[in-house]
């Protein structure tokens, strides 16, 4: 699973010093920081907090204005019974294991998982290869090098190990333990075996109102607003299907022992579709055609589990042809997925399509892939595309009582033959008084097989038993002045269905860290100064877009800067002024490191003549013209509708009053 | 303190109504409300979700770009030990009192001014002068109804009552509980006095982590976040002071007794800035100049003291002049909020800035204006603006020991005289061992005058003593060997100051509801239909810029609505097809009540010629011409270069083919 991460122009990623780069420039910082910090909580600072709005936007545009789906804003806090009926009380949960000796908690699976690599890479050692050191919190590192000793061992095992790595995300909380004894996996620190895994539900939990009577949740994801909303979003959208709604918020998940920086964090941004759609058809999509020929890599669930991770390239056309993906709608999601990404600027090189496996699957969904980005940290979660089928407004609909389906008027009336039941009312309710409720519902529960033998029993008997749980002993006996039950022929107009969800789900501060990532690199690589780190985001993403330079302090010079950055301002350029007393070279520098793909210098004879030089941050290289026509410049390149090839052909290069530059750390 | 709102034609506005449409439009709805809802949470449903945007949108153009503030996006999740700091977990607090009886809880506050106002328009009642229905919740209206016996008070017992609730912000818990006795103000639903009042702080708690061991707390602002990186943002901002930072997120408050619809919710989104200045020359901006003739209506302390409500307008520049705003930045943010709700379109007759009286201000504050808004549930506050001093930053530097300072280099050294510490670091740890550090600290925080006692006492006795609370018997004996104090002289060329902060606190919920009671009217107004309701908002603010309408179902009709939207999508314009089976004036109807400002209809002469009709929402006028001309012209509206009188003056009026307009409900 160890892979070695490269930077945008393929050197050896150096993540200490991207690291440091992302924490001086304020991208990101632990929250609390001077209190010590908390585990697994970040704050952005103004580039990162930019960066985010950025992707956000680019999102909203990509997916909720290009398809018109419905966005809506729902609360966090949930009360316990709605995340009681999703399943997420019960089910929502990772495996921890305790050490008796110390106490220290784990989570099973990155334990077992941590275990086995120190081996795997004992035994490299052993043989004499090479090892490539995962970039890991420095703790973290100082623990298991106490585990790392270089032992040899047999090939059967190293092939085993691999195997079980390659499966580790679909084992149980019993399997883990299992695996625990059977390979004897101590903690480094105690050299005492960890207890047996138990689960650990990961929804932070609080209580609502002054009476500490009303139990709830900060949401785990956005999805559950969505769905208990079906109905009045279905009426918004004058009854039409398919639709799609989306939400962008915090969702929160409590997560055992974060340790891996932004990308496993306890409370992080979430962009969340729910496509509704009819079952009936093989959930076509009406625009699949568009994007049938996009070449997507794949790895799918079986060749997981046959301990291997070979990737498949081919289009989602012909992926949906083969059966590997299920459905067009499925499909076409995960094209403009990948679509996405590449508008934001991730290296499509290090994007991947994984299948779930099936115990790993969340407990709602019936089919998962995620898109899954490579960085440092291997290959990383970013966004998931599930098929939750009619779990989730089935499950709500039948707690509630509420319609959470689609009346279709059918196109011919449907002549329907069954058993249909008759409860007596008026002498119902008297008699089974407070259970009548769950007596009733139990009836109406019943499956067509259940009210044929019902039926029978009351002709033959005049009587019958029926399970209801929590009443009585568990059965409760109904007779036939109460009920009745007839086979009946009626005649339909309308079709009532439970629409079913397609689910992307998008974690945006896992994407943010991958892009910063992926678009790192050191002038280097081009023969320039290893410490002068670059992060060349796409302009449309970039924080900011323009730097603007005095040249000095001199005082002819704020009044043009307060211009340009007005005149900025309005054609809906973010900029940011460095007027310090740092070289021009050094504020290019630092500007390099906040991925700002502009600069503008301005000096004397900006002052004379209006004219001003822009610099492009990959490439170092200049041009100069009049205030205006830079500023077209700069319009057309963020808005991507000209190439900096474009402009140095267009305006003349400048060559001239270059300071070094030089790095700033 | 009833009052009668009224619609943006002057119109008695009929809240029953507006709250239908508004739910009937999916602007907000209760949250889980098949579940039956929770008090205090609402979903914004997909219009209430593109208001909120386009508000966030402009307070970030307004604010943030503007003046170049540094957003951060800090964690809601905090840490016990923060809030204790900030002094939230022991005064972030309510007053709730207690039915004995039934176990009901209410807000103090409230339930005193709720039984009050019943009795005075009881009175007013028996006076016979007409009763102003104050609208509420139906549910506690029925309560109240029971108090409300047309009893006639003497006119000392009235004034004395008015005078009650002119302050009622102003009492605490024990006053709140000596009013209660007073006028013995029993619950109407038992007929018996509630408890005594008792604090209930409204933080929601939680647990971070899997071992329970680190309690922390749901924010409930978002200004904790930003001072704590308050360090790092003024690296970021190269040192230069004064700078603001600013946060848009969610917060929460653990409410009593939240009745009050969209104007009091548990989670709401707050937009929040931080402005960090030198607390010494009287904290002027540098920008006041450009907002000094901008006229307020300010209601001060002083005159809700004396028990009345009077306005006085005057311009900010004379209020600070005259002291009834204390200095430039506050005055500065003061005049840039009236001007950031002008452009959202809250109604300027509906603004004031009420000061806050000496109990009633948070716990950190030394001087806060609200800016209120008047809506059917009275004035409402809706952005805070305090004057926090240097509370905060103080308190966690001297918890933390982070300096969270600024250090000025001084134009020219200053000589200082004072008696200075010198520990002997050697001797004195291994000396009181465990206790060092808290014996440090009491002498590090020593005054000079303190010092100047320890200094003759070390000279005379060989030893002196000093209070260090939770060390032995809270005093501690040190001697000469240990410590030195001397009179000494030293040259600074820095000035070391913790910034005052002044802070704008936006309630965004709160607005937003403001913001659609004050755009609300009926075509009645207009000699036209009470039932068709208009949310009149101004385009740029407004959910969706334009619907477009195809005529009928016909076949020719989807290609030109997809071409035509595809290029308002370009031109960055939000729309939404309506395409259903209602006639077209049924159409436009439901639009209006969408807040929609721009229709286009597109006919067979669109597939013919290409030209679209345009309908303005609030005189229903139309005009006709080719596509690109007809983008050109909403483009022009929703940037407001153009006014609508423009355009018709531009393009050809289109008065054919019109269907009646007709209500939707």
């Amino acid at each position: 699973m160890t892979t070695t991460a490269t930077t945008l122009k393929g050197q050896p990623l150096d993540k200490a010093a991207l690291e440091s780069l992302l924490r001086r420039r304020m991208f990101y910082t632990p929250s609390f920081e001077i209190y010590g910090g908390v585990s697994g909580l970040y704050d952005y600072g103004p580039p990162g907090c930019a960066l985010q709005a950025n992707i956000v936007d680019i999102w909203r545009k990509h997916f909720i204005l290009e398809e018109d789906m419905l966005e809506v804003d729902c609360t966090v806090l949930t009360p316990h019974e709605v995340l009681k009926t999703s399943g997420h009380v019960d089910k929502f949960a990772d495996w921890m294991c305790k050490d008796p000796k110390n106490g220290e908690i784990f989570r099973a699976d990155h334990f077992v998982e941590g275990a086995l690599e120190a081996r795997l890479k004992g035994d490299k050692e052993a043989r004499g290869q090479k090892v490539e050191e995962k970039e890991e919190d420095p703790k973290k590192k100082k623990k298991k090098h106490k585990d790392l000793a270089a032992v040899k061992l047999d090939d059967a095992v190293v092939q085993e190990y691999e195997q079980v790595l390659a499966q580790i995300d679909n084992y149980n909380g019993e399997q883990l333990g299992e695996l625990i004894t059977k390979y004897d996996l101590k903690n480094p620190a105690t050299g005492v075996l960890p207890d047996t895994p138990m689960p650990f539900n990961l929804m932070f939990q609080t209580s609502i109102g002054p009476s500490s009577n009303l139990p709830g949740y900060l949401r785990p994801e956005t999805a559950q607003g969505q769905f208990l909303n079906f109905a009045k979003l279905l009426e918004f959208n004058t009854g039409q299907m398919p639709f799609a709604s989306a939400s962008i918020g915090k969702s929160y998940r409590n997560e055992i022992s974060p340790r891996a920086g932004l990308l496993r964090v306890r409370e992080f941004l979430m962009a969340e579709i729910e496509h509704f759609v009819d079952p009936e058809g093989h959930k076509k999509h009406h625009r699949f055609h568009e994007v049938e020929n996009i070449e997507l890599a794949f790895l799918d669930r079986n060749i997981q589990l046959s301990g291997k991770t070979t990737i498949t390239r081919q289009t989602i056309g012909q992926a949906v042809k083969d059966g590997l993906v299920d459905n067009e709608t499925l499909g076409y999601f995960l094209a403009r997925i990948q679509l996405f990404l590449k508008k934001i600027g991730v290296d499509q090189s290090k994007i991947r399509f994984r299948q779930h496996m099936a115990n790993e699957m969340a407990h709602y969904a019936c089919d998962c892939w995620d898109a899954e980005l490579l960085t440092s940290g291997g290959w990383v979660e970013c966004v998931g595309c599930a098929d939750r089928s009619a779990y989730d407004l089935s499950v709500h609909a039948k707690k509630t009582g509420a319609p959470l389906i689609v009346r279709q008027k059918l196109d011919e009336p449907k002549t329907i033959e069954e058993w249909e039941l008759d409860i007596n009312k008026k002498k119902f309710g008297p008699f089974y008084k407070k259970d009548g409720k769950a007596v009733e519902a139990a009836l109406l529960a019943t499956t067509q097989e259940d009210r044929s033998r019902l039926a029978k029993e009351l002709e033959e008997t005049g009587k019958t038993t029926i399970d209801v749980p929590d009443v009585g002993e568990g059965k409760v006996e109904v007779s036939k002045d109460l009920l009745a039950v007839e086979w009946r022929k009626r005649v339909e107009h309308t079709r009532e269905y439970t629409p079913n969800v397609i689910e992307p789900s998008f974690g945006i501060g896992r994407i943010l860290y991958s892009l910063m990532e992926h678009n790192y690199w050191t002038r280097a690589s081009d023969g320039g100064d290893e410490a002068r780190g670059v992060l060349s985001f796409p302009p449309a993403v970039a924080p900011t877009k323009v730097l603007i330079v005095p040249l000095s302090s001199h005082k002819d010079f704020p009044p043009a800067v307060r211009k340009l950055s007005q005149k900025l301002r309005s054609a809906g350029l973010s900029s940011r002024v460095d007027d310090s007393s740092a070289s021009i070279g050094k504020r290019y520098s630092r500007n390099d490191e906040l991925g700002t793909p502009f600069g503008v210098t301005v000096d004397f004879q900006t002052v004379q003549d209006g004219t001003i030089t822009l610099r492009e941050r990959d490439s170092t290289r200049q041009v100069r013209a009049d205030e205006d026509k830079i500023i077209e410049a700069i319009k057309a390149l963020v808005e991507e509708t000209k190439t900096w090839k474009d402009i140095e052909s267009e305006l003349p290069l400048f060559e001239g009053q270059q300071e070094a530059e030089v790095p700033v750390r």
